[in-house]
């Protein structure tokens, strides 16, 4: 191991954790998302910031406990089981794994000839990957993904019914680019039973710590590092990352890669976990978001983290 | 150290690349670049293989000191002699560092409202780049970028005359881009002048190891590990290898990084250069070009191996 | 009047309408229309030409009194309906008038920053339309049109049901459209509400008689010229035929006016019709189509007719 | 005739001239265009409005002696030319007819698959245009432009040198779209030929009464209504005129239909031309332009005339 992580034993970690904390608690710039009502309503003054090692450890710091909205953060987690069930091939040939170049609700690409990737981090592949996970019944498409969820975090994950409720209505959007997906044959299920289990995946509830363990369990391999269960192949995992850090941030996925140099995907709900490979995942989570959707105080503490952990994986001095 | 590097010691480095030489000699697929006349007459069969490690040992096969036009494996090296003279805040708001889903020589991206990235990666990045460099004269902006490559070397590199004098004929698309960057007041040189230099830099001449030093100059952290000679800051090369990784392979580098992971950059005269930070640079070369212009037989050799030495950066199993 | 029409009198125009058919009958190039099962079932034999005067005059040939379905040659009266209730101004500003340059089933132009203009005679644009009628309950805004196609037939016309079935099935790209207008705050009304409505606004069954006296109440100055009913103020005639002029044939209207140089508008129902202003409409309906959506045969009998009686607005010589 | 313009006798038309200048002298909204310095010097004050007849009568106020820059206006006659030397179907085939729907400079259609129409009123068609001029030597391609606009105008016209050296600096979008059209093998002559040509086609001097007597020559069929001579074949006028109304405000094509409905064409140096075939030509002048580039006063001048004399072409009503 680096001597920098090598350092970083439990004591360090707590202590980064508190360190990020408290250097970004009185940071206000931002604003919680206003076009789904139910997000409006969380408190914008919440933050918390949590470690969890593929040791099994997790520290963290603020409203760790506290309930969100995991929104887009879940897209890694459903492309996870779209590869374990289908493998690497399917997914790039079916959806695609290019930076795109557009916002995250970008339609463009849908439509260009004869048929561009779409990318499982934006809404149009993320969209298709839940319509082509293999299903035996409507109701199962949920149940598998709920289970999946909850198999990563090592704890039973629920659905937030308000935020379901508020994501169902409206979302025109998505309703667009459901119906253009399906006119280009592109969907394994129909529009209506495709969105409706993609808004219930938005709407998992998760704390900083379950969002923590998630991400650890990508970072591990694979393996819940608190329950021991093998939730996914460790080969398809190098797949799962590529995919975060080329497009986990949209239109600004090279701005983060140039500038923290991990995986990572954040949601509107205020959550954002990035992975280190072998070692570890960062989660911040507040909902004052930038322009681009971002938690504003969430990328600034797990940019912290990883410059003071020396994490960049692009990192070639000691 | 990871297990699999400490046994790829010596021997197992030339081992396997000469595995991967024997591997992907046989292939012939793809087509020699003919856009450029000087690039058609190359001999289509040459194919070489190349490690250079940040210790300074080099292990190569094939035609491992054949001379081949740079093109755009250049590319990086321009960025981080302009990150190094300007850093890398004045590359994000001048040229920008976000993939483009676009191809190398698009033009769309130029125009977007207000102005959208470039990225340096690309042609329009990469014009950019080299007419933003600080120089004292016109003369004195292609002899600083030479004697940069020559310094990544650790030997002096040369122009190959009928390669610029042919990239210099025609060029059309990059004289209309060069036209409008200069429109929206966004070159630092006259578009004449940028686009000289430009052709000059692409036509410089390589070898497979000489491109293999080149890229171990950044996996060890900026000093040459054949000369010893600091070339560039270490706290730079990050940004680097993060261009390379979410835009080296233009509108595949999605791909590139879902199969491979790992920082490159590839040139229509048939080279390729991986970057693996800490540890060593991979080069293939062959002329026979994929469709999207990447030199086929030099994929498939630094996929090789990369796979062979588990160099994936998004590797978490051991 | 110009001697070519002083000559084209009644047993002229019926001889005219004679020869356009006979020459063209046995054309048996294009496709009848399959996107749409119930369009697919019409016979690709039928083949009318019909004129009808301002004077209220009807010549025809072939099969004239044959139904079919209107489609897109309904958006020109369902403008002139909108233009009636909200006037041009409003027609500019919530709609637009400016030839798109893409296809009529287009998403780009709805997305475009700010909010591009969208044309009466594009998907876009005739879905918006429909939707900014004023109508006092969802069943009414229905009536209204029904009503007003009428009035310009001169007699009641119907819905046919199994091309309304048959539309209302499927037709994922315009429920992409709707919903796009709905999250930019274009729509009047809902856009299940706008597109039943629009649906059946396509589904209205005419004759080649029918439709050209629909065109000859337009090229009449607004007054139905069998019933004498006036239908439309005169003064917003002009406008209506100036978008028929540039946008009638979508991504062809160019091509149109510069080689017929008359208002006209298709549907894939078979139908075309062309207004000479103050003088007729001229109609051709054949369901076989071209590559662009438009009738073979009823292209060519329009602009035979345009020829031979020398009705190209933009004539300078007698 | 309509009785509209028996009524406008000579006495009229110069009364409806006066008309115009009267009213819309005092107006002084929009700028003068500075992106070509020479055009920056105009006097912003001068404003002239002229009708020419097609039996050859003249009408006109205000500054109707004074050389402005034609620009723009310049287009329609280049496409006659290239009519008379090459048929409609080399034109459309060509260059294209079709409306863009895009701003007067754009690249985006250059280069949309496989190759999009480009039309001869916006640049990139119109620097086409000049290009396939059949001409016996680069100086030709000139000399016959500036005589056949001089047979229009029935006395020579001169270039303005202050304008031709303005225009042929800077001038990057144009050098853009020329390397593009090049690039894709478009151009009947180099780059630098066609765009000094086009330049100079640009910079033509002509008077509010020279541009009209132009305009007069299209409207009566193709002979100069001053001089007697036949300049141009009949049959070709309608396909000038029709490009002209589809296209000859670029992006506010539509919007002139809408509201005006004659083919008309204005240039940045504050002209504007109007046809009313077989019957007259109206023009404004003055340097202020309207956002999109068009002379303000200028287009109210032609719209109050149009309106008054009952001129536009979708007219139905006496």
């Amino acid at each position: 191991l680096p001597s920098s992580l090598a350092l970083a034993g439990a004591r360090d970690l707590q202590a980064v954790v508190d360190e990020a904390f408290t250097a970004y608690r009185g940071v206000d710039d931002g604003e919680v998302a206003t076009y789904i009502p139910a997000l409006a309503e969380a408190d914008p003054d919440h933050f918390a910031v949590a470690i969890a090692t593929v040791s099994g450890e997790v520290f963290s710091a603020g409203d760790s406990n506290r309930t969100f909205a995991i929104m887009s953060a879940a897209k890694p987690f459903t492309l996870a089981l779209l590869l374990q069930q289908q493998g690497p091939d399917f997914v790039f040939e079916h959806i695609g794994v290019e930076p795109t170049g557009l916002p995250f609700n970008a339609l463009s690409n849908i439509e260009d000839p004869p048929l561009a990737p779409l990318n499982p981090m934006v809404n149009a592949g993320a969209i298709t990957a839940v319509s082509l996970l293999q299903a035996e019944s409507a109701g199962q498409r949920w149940t598998l993904l709920q289970n999946w969820y909850s198999a990563f975090a090592g704890e039973p994950l629920e659905l937030m019914d308000n935020v379901y409720r508020s994501v169902s209505e409206g979302g025109y959007r998505n309703r667009a680019v459901a119906d253009l997906l399906q006119l280009h044959d592109r969907l394994g299920a129909s529009p209506a039973e495709t969105l409706e289990v993609y808004n219930r995946q938005s709407s998992v509830g998760v704390t900083a710590k379950q969002l923590a363990v998630m991400g650890a369990t990508l970072a591990s391999g694979g393996s819940n590092p608190l329950t021991g269960q093998r939730v996914l192949s460790p080969e398809l995992i190098d797949e799962v990352l590529a995919v975060m850090m080329t497009s986990g941030f949209y239109d600004e996925s090279g701005w983060w890669a140039y500038t923290t140099g991990l995986p990572a995907k954040s949601g509107v709900g205020g959550g954002v976990v990035a992975i280190v490979p072998g070692r570890m995942a960062i989660v911040g989570y507040s909902p004052r978001l930038s322009p681009a959707g971002n938690s504003v105080r969430g990328l600034l503490a797990v940019q912290h983290i990883a410059r003071e952990l020396r994490l960049n994986l692009f990192r070639t001095a000691p």
